[in-house]
């Protein structure tokens, strides 16, 4: 996609060099900063640290660690460490996980010197797999808003929560690329951002995402889509997810979960935005399933924000020693979702197969 | 109640003077300013500045500022445009129009020379009997959560959403009177606090009361209370309310009525703290009956809290120029609310009558 009308991704090899530039995402809407990384224990933190976040980017991102360790000691001792570092990182995302055991099979099934290249190419292989994925799901979900359309008037409205767009993907995004497809068709459409606390994920990424490509947007408080949904202003429901149990159960940001409760109550339909490497077949359910990651209550406390004289500091918002609560995700239960948005097609809860 | 042991009213009156001195709930958390009301004027950018806030306090504050007014110019001309005045400062809340009416109706009543004597009595009535009817609110919502304790081992957990405290009334507060009565009573409790975007009265108003009060409690973000609920570590949810229509409807903070969703699908109990003041019997529904306050969208894209120099300043969240919608409050179906906690008792929503 495009920032200032020059093409970007949020991850990029550097040529002859065993590294990747990634933006850190941690900077906006307020400073597009690039940071080199160049080994396990960078990318570990990148990860950890939510340099980059969203969960495909996660798993590319890891993915090069994976093969920049090879670089370094191509030895299994040493590729099954970097594993284990690489999928600690986070532990909500399956993609994660996933990513990383793709680079390590396909390392370890070959002799020792041709482990550095294969890795790599590998690891190319799965970014630029995400890219053709992301691009068919937002082609399998287009018609969902052509649909709408085509039996109201004024612009298509769709509501997405947290930051499922071309920055938490290697391009495209999730949930954003049936939306951004449709724009560039020329379909009319307005995005409801909501906001995402506490990490603001949607009011500082999937706002200025929009903001960019030019697709009419309007920032909410996560607790207004109910009310919006009530009002009827709300056609469609789009969220990505980080990992989606066999029977159905999604689990994505913390938050998600209520506007699925809210747009069964109100007749909206729900969809997810899945890539199959998010699916977790596996696991049989989710809503007990999941382990949810509980972050820092510092990230509720405090926030990030620019200040009068242009500079990004942080601020408290709560009262010294407030104790905080920051579980990062949540799990819709599957009969809330109407259904996933794949880059095989749509598949109703109860049709999804590994 | 108390803050750092001295008792204290977010309103109270000055001795011999035609005005009043209220917390500016706007330096919350981090600075106790007081700030003295002698006017029409001032009282309405006092509400609609949201100096002071909550229902029932709006209500009181308005109420004394008839009184201002009944002191400076009695005539009924002078009422009627201060009535009016006063009532424009919020649309939502119902407990603005009903105090200012209150007292408009009694001093009208009387001939002019005793209208502004009457006019400050009328008022420190409406006052003292909202103490009084939070103060019954508490004894009344204190078997429920004795109830609940009688079942289950640790403490009873509350979510509440916005800020339903002492702040928000005279005194005691609505949601959290019951809460205040059985800490005093030693119940074990614990209360989930809701940062309550994008005023976050949550993180700085409740958590600081229940703070200064010594009741255990985490903050929350907005969007945490379903998967809570859905992982059982709600027992109830307690809120306030600004209007109540004849059905049960209830409108209050925004996200409320994703809460009310989130308690049903999870079996919890979801009860709406009200005072009778706070019932329009007139309004048939509330879906659809009553106006939504739509706020600035700059509450959303800014936000004020204490940099590390100790300062109070207001910061950017989101990229210049990003739109952003601020419905401030929306409507809970009746079919949503386990009951009412007023005055008079408990109340089921169809059981309300004015």
């Amino acid at each position: 996609m495009k920032v200032a009308g020059r093409v970007m991704r949020p991850i990029r090899t550097l040529p002859g060099q065993a590294a990747v530039e990634v933006i850190d995402q941690r900077w906006l809407p307020f400073e597009l900063r690039l940071v080199r990384l160049d080994g396990v224990e960078p990318v570990f933190d990148a990860i950890r640290q939510m340099v980059v976040r969203g969960a495909p980017l996660i798993g590319a991102t890891a993915a090069y660690g994976m093969a920049m360790q090879a670089a370094r000691d191509a030895s299994d001792g040493a590729l099954h460490v970097a594993a284990e570092r690489l999928q600690s990182a986070r532990p909500t995302a399956v993609n994660l996980a996933w990513a990383v055991q793709r680079v390590l099979s396909r390392v370890l099934a070959r002799p020792a010197v041709e482990r550095a290249v294969a890795a790599w190419s590998e690891a190319d292989a799965l970014a630029e797999e995400d890219v053709a994925c992301n691009a068919a799901i937002g082609r399998h979900g287009v018609p969902l808003l052509n649909a709408i359309a085509a039996r109201k008037d004024g612009p298509v409205n769709v509501l997405t929560h947290c930051n499922a767009g071309w920055l938490a993907t290697v391009d495209w995004g999730t949930a954003t690329a049936p939306i951004y497809q449709a724009h560039a068709a020329g379909l009319p459409l307005h995005v409801w951002v909501d906001e995402t606390r506490p990490r603001n994920q949607g009011a500082s990424l999937t706002a200025w995402e929009l903001g960019q490509a030019g697709v009419p947007h309007t920032l909410v408080a996560d607790n207004a889509g109910g009310h919006l949904m009530q009002q009827g202003r709300v056609d469609i429901v789009i969220v990505g997810c980080d990992r989606v149990a066999a029977n159905g159960d999604t689990c994505n940001k913390i938050g998600t979960y209520l506007k699925a409760l809210a747009a069964l109550d109100n007749g909206v339909p729900f969809y997810v935005a899945m890539p199959w490497s998010t699916f977790d077949g596996a696991l049989a359910e989710g809503v007990k399933g999941i382990p949810i990651e509980a972050r820092s209550g510092t990230e509720l406390t405090h926030i990030n924000g620019r200040n009068a004289a242009g500079q990004v500091v942080e601020v408290q918002l709560a009262p010294d020693g407030t104790p905080a609560a920051n579980p990062a995700f949540d799990v819709t239960p599957a009969r809330l979702v109407t259904g996933f948005i794949t880059e095989r097609g749509l598949f109703a809860p109860g049709n999804l197969q590994p």
